[in-house]
């Protein structure tokens, strides 16, 4: 009987070549987190419902994968409609503003946490788009001082630099700036979230494309051109400020605007990220229902992949799940696609995947044992090791094993070999071939590895 | 507005504290399978359900959670009443399997892979029982060979000694000296399953309980008696395999039986598992409906848990996927049990939460970019730091976020210290403090961390 063997549409299975370099990947993230003082968290794969709807807007709700109650219930629930009670995780926001919530009592504020999670969305089928994917969130729960805001970008840029990633470039900016400049092109607050998505386009319709759109949007001449005066500003981040400053001084909420983004830039200077890494990108808008002070994401220039990491200031969101303000700050990671561009750009380098580095092989099923024991000392010695586990194959098979699961030594002990007290040790790269004391085997294999 | 703040029913949150200690196991497991030569995989959370179902039997599969379709195919699917199409993983045996059926072509065999991840089981609530729990596997798929068996014990025993539990006893089992022990009682083979189910509860019963609930079964006194005959025995491996030959070896199958028996005991030794650690338990019967092959768990004698590891041979379950028979053996390592132990008895002791070691302390608004400054060169440097994000709390009230966070370190850099070119440096547990010259801050904190 042969049954369905498929995969559940957009999911992936990790083989051990890929986890080598997701598990690279996280490590690096992980070990940088904690040089700033993260520590992490984990939830579980679902949350009630109603713990997750209502929260990303309506679109974003159809994309939660439901999950139907069971037993009694899902009978009673027939009759009523109601049939799922339970959601797969859809970010991993929500599951922190759901944990402060629940341990406010408990935690030490400012929270530092980062998590790094599945989640899941029942996106449309598409290519190089997927259903379960890793979110890698680092958020700092509890503070409003944009120093915050700052170790958030000093993180991102310590985090890519480490990776290697080559020309990725912070995009800041300032929701508090952007009311400003509405305000300054008297644009009413009615429209500040269409002129948002308008501009956010930028990166996609070119700045001409913006007012083409504005335009047709029904936005006036004037809105327009004063818009067009203030967002074609250079990106560096101090030039962008005196080019935006004179428009927005008169204002009260401009002055506003200025300060903390002068303090925001100051604090990058003062924590040492490289001012090429960072932009004042003023027509970056993104997901501004959510956002309340400074935004960012990072783009890279190759491969055309959209935003490795993205985040801002959101200081109303984890107030509606304790009918307290608490203030946060955070940002994604977006670790899928950062191991993507890696990929692409041939990162990687060597990475081990956790092979073993000794085969030992079996010579014949009388001397199985002797294989065993060996195997045994090389692992209690803490050596990565292999025993071939079938005792009546050829010794060619054995060293194609070897070979295909990139093992780098083989040791073979022969009925001779056994007699004498030595083994012979097989470099399969070089093919040199060596006879062992069998007593010395873990010292020269460690003089070895050592050399490499 | 306050919005519900509950957790699914039967889920965890895993604060840093709890965190920790996962981690901590986690990595000792993950170090010694790969000391043996295992890989990682990973797969989906969800799978179709038809891959799911089927597998576990019906009362399993009433656990499985399922998830409801989507769009336009639930309209539908409300017509026909086939409202789920997928389900969360309910163990890691059956996508392995999957996996191994889809890749047959490209992975190495024998093909030794592990997996540690979460599965989801629509459990009654009870205490201490949990709807979501890690898993963790670890199988050799595509060999018959009786040293793949041997080298699962020995990985089990190399775990549990690294993490230093105390009085575990792996129990072991083979399914055909089970079956050879049926026969010689003259049990007949429609009764052999139920034979199993009621001897497999002696641990509970007490072998006293195992002969009466026999008899009320409807089991004659005469296979009861045969049964009492074989199966106390000591549990002393070979004392055991001693006892049980006379009774077995002159049946065909219990010739087989005690041969691959005294097989696998010899391959134990010669892989150097300790013989304390090792019984041969005649009664231990589990799950016979899917292993082959020899069977295995690991009790501790306190706490009273439960097994904490269990697996055998299965030699058929893949072969439902392929259509071609692939034999496969493997483990589970009750982690959540392991970890429950180790609690219980005490066992992390001091286990980092990756907290910093060191914080930077603002002395005041003026003085907040030093601080970060200073923050960024000790990150720079590697060391672990956090900076106190905002600038006009008082000394106290920062040097209680350490405490509390358990940072060892303080630095403080106020106006005088600032200009003249030192810090301020405080060991928390000692009270001691040194003033510390700026350039020299990073050699005295590492001649500290050396010396702990």
């Amino acid at each position: 009987m042969k049954i369905s063997v498929h995969r559940a549409p957009g999911t992936r299975d990790f083989l051990p070549e890929e986890m080598a370099l997701r598990r690279y990947v996280r490590k690096v993230i992980e070990e940088t987190f904690e040089l700033y003082g993260f520590q992490p968290l984990e939830t579980p794969a679902f949350e009630r419902l109603d713990v997750l709807t209502g929260k990303y807007g309506e679109e974003a709700d159809r994309l939660i994968f439901k999950i139907m109650k069971r037993g009694e219930e899902l009978e009673a629930a027939k009759l009523s409609g109601d049939l799922a009670d339970l959601g797969l995780r859809y970010d991993l926001t929500v599951p922190l503003a759901r944990v402060v919530a629940m341990n406010r009592g408990e935690l030490t504020f400012p929270f530092k946490r980062y998590q790094i999670q599945p989640v899941w969305r029942a996106e449309r089928q598409q290519k190089g788009r997927y259903r379960e994917f890793v979110q890698c969130d680092v958020d700092i729960v509890g503070t409003t001082s944009l120093a915050a805001d700052a170790e958030i970008i000093a993180l991102t840029d310590h985090v890519l630099h480490r990776l290697g990633i080559p020309g990725y470039r912070i995009h800041l900016n300032h929701r508090k700036l952007l009311q400003a400049i509405a305000q300054a092109a008297s644009i009413p607050d009615e429209r500040f979230l269409e002129m948002c998505v308008t501009i956010d386009k930028a990166d996609k319709i070119g700045l001409n494309g913006v007012w083409e759109e504005l335009a047709n949007k029904g936005f006036i001449t004037e809105q327009i051109v004063r818009l067009k005066e203030m967002l074609s500003a250079p990106h560096d981040p101090n030039v962008a400020l005196q080019h935006i400053q004179p428009f927005l001084e008169k204002l009260e909420s401009g002055q506003i605007a200025l300060r903390e983004t002068t303090a925001f830039l100051s604090h990058l200077q003062d924590m040492n990220v490289p001012r090429e890494r960072v932009s004042l990108t003023l027509h970056l808008a993104r997901g501004l229902d959510y956002y309340t002070g400074p935004i960012f994401e990072t783009l890279v220039e190759t491969p055309r992949i959209g935003s490795i990491t993205g985040g801002g200031r959101y200081d109303n969101l984890i107030g509606m799940f304790c009918g307290e303000a608490i203030p946060a700050v955070g940002t994604s990671l977006g670790i899928e696609r950062i191991i993507e561009v890696m990929r692409e750009l041939k990162l990687f380098g060597e990475i081990s995947e956790g092979s073993a580095r000794v085969l030992v092989a079996v010579f014949s099923p009388e001397t199985e044992n002797e294989a065993l024991k060996i195997a045994a000392e090389l692992r209690r010695a803490g050596v990565p090791t292999e025993v071939f586990l079938e005792s009546n194959k050829k010794l060619g098979k054995q060293f194609a094993y070897a070979d295909k699961k990139r093992i780098p030594y083989v040791i073979v002990a022969g009925p001779d070999e056994i007699s004498q007290g030595v083994v012979t040790l097989k470099n399969l790269q070089t093919g040199e071939q060596k006879v062992v004391d069998r007593a010395q085997i873990i010292e020269e294999l460690n003089q070895r590895f050592r050399l490499e």
